[in-house]
Formats: structure tokens, sequence, C-alpha cells
């Protein structure tokens, strides 16, 4: 039996318990100081207030002010927090945990450097830091509803060590949650951070639907040809920003669970159905939606390139229209006739 | 103004109708022995019986002993029938076809001959025939019923001359379906061929969820995971048949639609659920299934590889259950362990 520490009492984060619980590993959440109230509730009825799922018996549900405690004691510990809690995790969090903690970070994304260079956020996190610790990081389909409801998952864990991923793996495998292990944690981070982007253009077609059939009614044959454009896009990008091209299997497969979940399909279908970025934002009351970081950064560095002469901007149509849409004011306007591409063998 | 003759008066080839009449072009639908309640029907109505949409005005329907004129009077002529129906094709109109007369095929699919060896439909027409005939296809993501509403559609074009697929695309290409070109015909078609077998595949996890919740009830990670296992599949088998590996954007467009329209979906979930084949196939009342063909001869192209020490069965984990519940009597019983896999940079 390990201790596995989850910091971050969000839905991810918290849904981790469930593998492994199932494990009989010992489980402490560590709320930040943004969770307050989750672990109040939790502690008192045993269920998880946002992911509004009953959590396995025996977890320690701890505030922050325990934090060091409860590290200390871990074998593991899990990153829980999204894009926008990473800073705080990086000054808080990091400091305290000793060199031998392996730790798993369940937060997706990349970050954009000058020039147009992205990198990952497990790397980003080495270089945080003079410690010598293992960042780890999970990547591939899965949503936290469906994990505490046990649906058959399959993920990828991506670090620089095969033997200490096999490690994590032995602690959260089980039979309904699998896992696949790859030292590319550039193209594995790459291929998930991206799909939050094209989750939001595949899901321009299901607006552009219920307007043009004045009900809720979806047509197929456009969101699979954003799908389509959407890997065709991938692929580049992921070759672009140093990833090994067969991630687009994670990748296409991220895209597919979250075109079919969630807040980017919601801020996708609106701005499909016409509304301008911030009336979009406005319908949906201040959700913070971290696809739209990760839009704007790949768009910021695709961008970068394109000016740099590096790259050219017809092979990235959506992705500028999806800038566009966010970050430039305009309206939905899919330029179908921009994916069309001739292949001469 | 050209004239194009749709051979077979089945719902794509009739859907071809859209775009072509758009374009103002002489359309002409002939029905095959089996389509003569169709022919009557539209040219009683106007309305297509079983595509159940009005086709579009200034279209001639007629009945298979008028297929020499109207093959005559074509400047294109589009094989509109199901894979079922290649036989007849090839036995009864590319005897009468002229060189001249471009051949555009709506047939999806690939035939296995000896030795694990896959060709795409165009390239065995080619091999059918001693005449010069320009065979060429379309793939990408299309339902009929979606390009006869207009809904936004991008597709593909292949064959083996670049100037003859730029005329052709010239006769369809609308605001409502878009065209790209390309010349690696076995490609596009193995990545659309492929889709079938797998769509199937992923369909299995909306027939586990129906059961495990007891109501119609979808989950998508484990769709998700089908999904991605099917991307990594589609792509060892891309490379293994001689198709370039970028042709995956076209497979993952088509697989996403098929996963969402039709009858390959409905023997999927139905297979999910639990039931053999046998069960299933009653419970459709014996609808012809294309993509069972097309699993089948997948699959078994695939073991003779697996055979002759060509290519590891550990590779293909869901194609090898595909064909388990096809065509081995097996119940559903999904290998998720053997999609995990290990991969060092």
């Amino acid at each position: 039996m390990s201790t596995i520490t989850i910091i971050g009492a969000g839905m991810m984060g918290s849904a981790m318990a469930f593998p492994a619980r199932e494990n009989h590993h010992k489980v402490n959440i560590v709320g930040t100081p943004l969770d307050r109230a989750i672990i109040d509730h939790a502690n008192k009825t045993g269920e998880h207030l946002t992911l509004k799922r009953r959590m396995p018996e025996g977890i320690c549900y701890l505030q922050i002010e325990e934090v060091e405690r409860a590290i200390e004691e871990a074998d593991l510990i899990i990153c829980g927090v999204s894009s926008f809690g990473l800073d705080w995790f990086y000054d808080n969090i990091i400091p305290k945990i000793p060199e031998k903690t392996l730790v798993l970070s369940i937060t997706k994304g990349m970050l954009n450097l000058p020039g147009g260079r992205m990198i990952s956020y497990p790397e980003h996190m080495e270089r945080c830091t003079k410690k010598k610790i293992s960042f780890n990081a999970v990547g591939g389909p899965c949503t936290s509803y469906e994990l505490a409801d046990r649906d058959p998952t399959v993920v990828t864990f991506c670090g620089r060590n095969i033997e200490e991923l096999r490690l994590i793996k032995s602690l959260f495998e089980t039979s309904f949650y699998h896992i696949s292990l790859s030292t590319d944690v550039r193209g594995v981070e790459c291929a998930v951070a991206l799909k939050n982007a094209y989750a939001l253009g595949v899901s321009l077609a299901v607006g552009l639907s219920y307007v043009r059939e004045g009900r809720e009614f979806e047509h197929y044959n456009s969101q699979a040809a954003l799908f389509g454009q959407s890997i065709k896009e991938m692929l580049r990008l992921l070759q672009i920003f140093g990833g090994d091209s067969s991630n687009i299997s994670v990748g296409a497969g991220d895209l597919y669970v979250t075109v079919f979940g969630g807040r980017t399909r919601k801020i996708g279908t609106l701005l499909g159905m016409g509304l301008s970025f911030d009336e979009a934002i406005k319908r949906l009351e201040g959700v913070t939606l971290e696809s739209i970081m990760i839009a704007s950064r790949t768009a910021r560095a695709t961008r970068e390139l394109i000016e740099a002469g590096k790259i050219d901007e017809k092979d990235f149509p959506l992705l500028i229209h999806i800038d566009e849409l966010i970050n430039g004011g305009k309206l939905v306007n899919i330029p179908w006739s921009s994916f069309e591409t001739e292949t001469i063998i």
C-alpha cells in the first residue's frame, strides 16, 4: 500500500481517487485555498460538491493548512490544479516536495516561449525548480465524471523515466482504468493540449446546425469535416512542436471525448450560432475556460512561426479562424474552401 | 454544362445529384434492376424513396433498359452501386463505357488478395478491363442525407491523374460540397474502407453503456478509448497496405461520421449489448452491411499477414476482436488491457 496525496480538489484530481482507492492505497485530498467548500462538504457528506458523486470510502480530506504533513507522508503527489492554478502550485507546493517523491500532473497544457516554441507543463515544471523531482503527466481521453462512474478508460502517462512510469502505473491500473506509457512527453502533452483548441473548432458545427435547423438538431458531415481538418492541423503542429506523429491517436481520442462533454463544446456551440466571443462568455457567466487559453497560446505560437516564415498560414486555416473568433472579435465564418488540399504522389 | 450519369439509384449515388444540379449540369439517374421502385417513385413524385428527400428539379430518372443512351451522352459516369453491386457493374456497365468517359465511384472499399495484400476498388476496376478508363473515387466523411440537406461537407476525390481530378472537382464543387484531391488512391481508399470496421468497434461502447446504465445513456470515455485505439490500428494498417499515413485525417473524419449514423452503429451497439452476431443481424432484419464485409476482409488480410510472420497480432487487438464477434461466434469482451502500450524514445 502506498500513500497518494492529491493537491487540488477539482473534479479531475479528485476522480483520480477512484482508481487509487480501488487499489487500496491511502489517499489524501488537499484542497487549494479555493477548494475550502469542497473539502468541508466531502468531510461532512462523503460526496464531492462539483463532481457530484459519492467518493470512495477511506479518503482523508484536508484543508491547505495540512498540506505539509500530507506531502511528507506521500509516495506520489498528484498535481490536481487547473492551468490557472499552476503558478500557485509552483510557488507554494513544489518547494515543499522532497526529491524522492514522484509527481503526476493531471493538468494538460503547453506554454509558448518566444520564437514560436512551445513546451509542455512537465518540461516547464522541471525548469522552474533546481530540485531533481520526477514530473510525470496524464494524457488521453478521460472525463472526470466517467472515471468516477468507472466507465472503461484508456489514458497515457508520460514522463522521462520508463521505470518510474511503470511504478506509477502499478498504483492506478484497475479493471476500468488502463494506462499506456510514453517517454515522449512533448508529443503526448502537445497532442492533448491541442485538442482543447480544436474541440472548440468542431463544436462550431453544432451551433451552425442549430441555427440552420431552428432547433437542437445536429448534422455530422460538417462536424466530421472539422474533425478531419483538426487531425490534419494537429499532425502538422505535433511535428512543428517536436512530438512524434504517432501521438495523434492520443490526440484524436481526446478530441473525441472533449467534443462530447463540457464547457468547450458549449462555447464552441455558442460561437457557431453566431455569437461574438464576449457574448458567448457572458452567456456562460464567467466560467474560466482552459481551452480558450490553450487555443490562444497555440495560435500565438503558430502566428509567430508564420511571421518568421517558418510555416505557412495556409496550413492552419481552422486554428487561425478559432483565434480570430477568440481574440479578433470576428463572428463565425468557417473557411471551408481553404480546407481543400491537393496531394500528388 | 456537362452531362453526368449516375448508375445505381441508392442513397449516396442519388445524393451526388444535389451538387451536380446546383452547378446546372444535366443529370441522369439510372436504376439498377433492383432500383425499379425508386425510379418509378422519383418519376411520379420527384421524391427519393429511400433517401426520403425531394430531389432537385430537372433530373432524368431512367430504368436500366435506357442505360446505353445515358452512358453515351455522359461526360462523367458515377458508379453508384454498393460493394455488393460491384460485380454487376463490372459485368454489365464497364463494357459499355467509352474510354474517353470519366468514372467516379462512390463505392468505398478494399478487396483482399492472396498473401494478405489489399487493393482499392479503383485499382481493382482497372484490372478488370483492358480498356483505358479513368477510374476515380470519392472518400471522406459524407452521409447521403446530410449532403441532400446541404450540410457543409468536405470530401476527397482520388485518382491517378491530377488534371482529370481537377476537371471532376469543377463539376461538383459548390458552397456546401468541398473537395480535396489526391493521387494516393490506395491511401485514401484504405483509410475510408477501414473506418467501416472500426466504426463498429467504437459503437460497441454505446451498447456496453446502455447495458450498464439500463437505459439509452452514453458514456464517452470508453467510446474515446476505442476511437483512439482505432486511429492507432488504422495508422498501422495504412502503412502495411501501402497508403501514406497523412490519410489518417480522412479516415478519422470518416470514422467520426460513421459512428454517428446508420446501420454500422446499430449493429455495433447490439453487439456491445451482448448479442451474438447472428442475433444482431436477425434484429436488423437482414439488412446488408458493407461494413461487415469490409471488416471481415481487412481482418482476413491481417490474419494472413500475422500467420506469415509479417506483422504482430498484438498490434491489432481491436480488429481481431471485431473479427471474433463477426466471424468467430464470440460475445463482446473488449480487450482493454491489450490496448496499453509502452513508447520509449
